[in-house]
């Protein structure tokens, strides 16, 4: 039996290490603050050097953003206003640099690769064939209807996982010390929502959101029908998540999932966006656990999905600014104070170093 | 009668330009995201471009953190463990590069001046004479004990205010495009938890905090201490700025104020950092409300009076991290986010440029 490039990722996870861990805790008393008083700072250099297995813990940068692109048949229930062909649009948007992520990336030093798991549009029609930057993975031409049929086979996940897991080893291995989850999928809200609320077992009502920023009749729309697709799925589906992505997934969600494992199983921290990207590690961290710690949620998303996810798998964001965009950017922002955290235990004085009295 | 620094500041300050502001609001609705999708990133940018008078605002990059460093008469009634000479030693850790805002400003590309308006330490001793990044502009040898006298006299208020804006000016004059606010004194939680008590009408036990992290009972008598501070100032000192820093204030806290106006006079953003900056912007804001539409909360301080401030001036902080170290290290933090929101404006493509269908 072959093992998948996503079986391997996994099956290479180790556990952070907890002695690194505690020698940044040591290290951050001793340098020229006042203990804890960087806060969740002091946290995420503790995290990072956990993650390295070293402390101070080497610099997460440069980082690299993948952005997942697939389509969604559930576009025909009118859950957004924005018509499919923008999806394949917005690819040629991210090729071309002139979307958000690309603004953000190349402030922060960051690559952006876009990856064409599944959108429908033919991209070579859109001029793409060859075109620098964009990884053609297509599993399939988007998903089917989730309100009224399963969105994809399990082998699907199964190929778009190992896009995922593929593609985080390729960044790794091409210099990438960080890595960012993107995403770009109309519609992709809607599949969302579905997977999250079987995953933490919300109501639809819980955990859809506006997206896009639709309007209410939309709302109480999506809001169906995200209801009538897990109203269709076995209760005791929440342990297998392959059949909860085949049923109500993404192929860009299923993807995600691969490179939150992949991204894990090679010691870099993974830099979570918002609402896509829970929906992504809710069924990473449900294969294997020992993901999360390897996870900084970068931001929080005005989705309430996203909210849920931070609440049920105890994540706290860096980042939360009204962001729900999508692409990767609001975790992009995190990643200033990442480095940051990372520079601290790198290059502060210590107390003893400078001659600094100690309080009494 | 001679014109001081800081009131010709004062005078040059104008109204941010709302022209600007809808333009670049009507920019955002024409680049390739769905509106408002950016969130407070949007907001920023729109605030930059009303400080600049021009869409797309310029890159508020490079920034300058001053750091206003000052003694504080009031740690003769122990509300803080560390010892005053840590104010000097500190100076000493910021010119040699190992402090946290040192370490954040490199990050960020930005300069960091030291500023000594009221070290009670010599820094000679300290082997800090001519030291590069340094400027000694000391206007008394830290505050008289602000619990039983005044902190200092009305004309050193005056005098600190002035360094204050003349920094900020200088600054800009050497190419600076944002303002940090920075500060180092050993005590002056106590003397910025007495001016807020005192600006925002707030009893002194809902401003006053741990400051580096004191236990229950320090924080019990510092409390005291502000309640027997702000005990004795006049009932109608709130309109008189210059009263209040003089009783209850510090000279880095009034030179903030000066510096903050000194920002403002040159139209570039003022990034505050916590609990000090928001007592001189308090102070600054009652001299001349003109001012606030130029400053970005950089982050919510841990500090109860930090919090105070926010909602007494209706800001709304970039980052929220539980940092409590000062030094302008919180608001270094949130120049990442203030350069995206700049740069999502000025490199983002639009709709009709790149040829992407907008939503039905």
């Amino acid at each position: 039996m072959t093992t998948t490039p996503y079986e391997a990722a996994l099956a290479r996870i180790s556990p952070i290490d907890e002695d690194a861990a505690r020698s940044a805790r040591a290290h951050h008393e001793r340098l020229t603050k006042p203990p804890g008083s960087l806060g969740r700072v002091e946290d995420l250099g503790v995290q990072l050097a956990a993650i390295a297995g070293t402390d101070p813990p080497p610099i997460p940068a440069p980082a690299a953003i993948a952005v997942f692109a697939a389509d969604h048949g559930v576009v025909a229930e009118g859950v957004t206003p924005w018509p499919q062909e923008v999806t394949g649009q917005m690819v040629a948007n991210f090729v071309g640099g002139g979307a958000a992520i690309n603004v953000l990336a190349r402030q922060y030093g960051a690559r952006v690769a876009v990856v064409d798991v599944g959108v429908a549009t033919d991209l070579d029609d859109l001029g793409l064939a060859g075109a620098p930057g964009l990884l053609r993975r297509r599993v399939r031409a988007g998903t089917s209807n989730l309100a009224i049929t399963a969105a994809m086979e399990r082998n699907d996940v199964v190929a778009a996982r190992d896009v995922g897991a593929e593609v985080a080893a390729m960044l790794v291995d091409d210099g990438a010390r960080a890595l960012v989850t993107g995403d770009m999928g109309i519609g992709n809200t809607t599949a969302a929502a579905a997977v999250i609320a079987t995953l933490t077992d919300h109501p639809a009502a819980t955990v859809t959101g506006r997206g896009t920023g639709i309007d209410d009749a939309r709302l109480r729309n999506k809001i169906d029908v995200v209801e009538t697709a897990i109203a269709r799925l076995p209760s005791d589906v929440r342990t297998d998540p392959v059949a909860v992505l085949a049923e109500v997934g993404g192929l860009e969600i299923a993807a995600l999932a691969g490179f939150i494992v992949g991204g894990a199983s090679h010691r870099v921290p993974v830099v979570a966006d918002g609402v896509i990207a829970g929906a992504a590690l809710l069924a990473a961290a449900t294969d294997c656990p020992q993901v999360l710690p390897y996870v900084v949620a970068g931001h929080r998303s005005t989705e309430p999905g996203a909210s849920a996810v931070l609440t049920h798998l105890g994540l706290e964001p860096v980042i939360d600014l009204g962001l729900r965009l999508g692409e990767g950017s609001g975790a992009c922002l995190a990643l200033g104070v990442l480095e940051a955290a990372a520079r601290i235990l790198n290059e502060m004085a210590t107390f003893d170093a400078v001659g600094i009295t100690h309080k009494d």
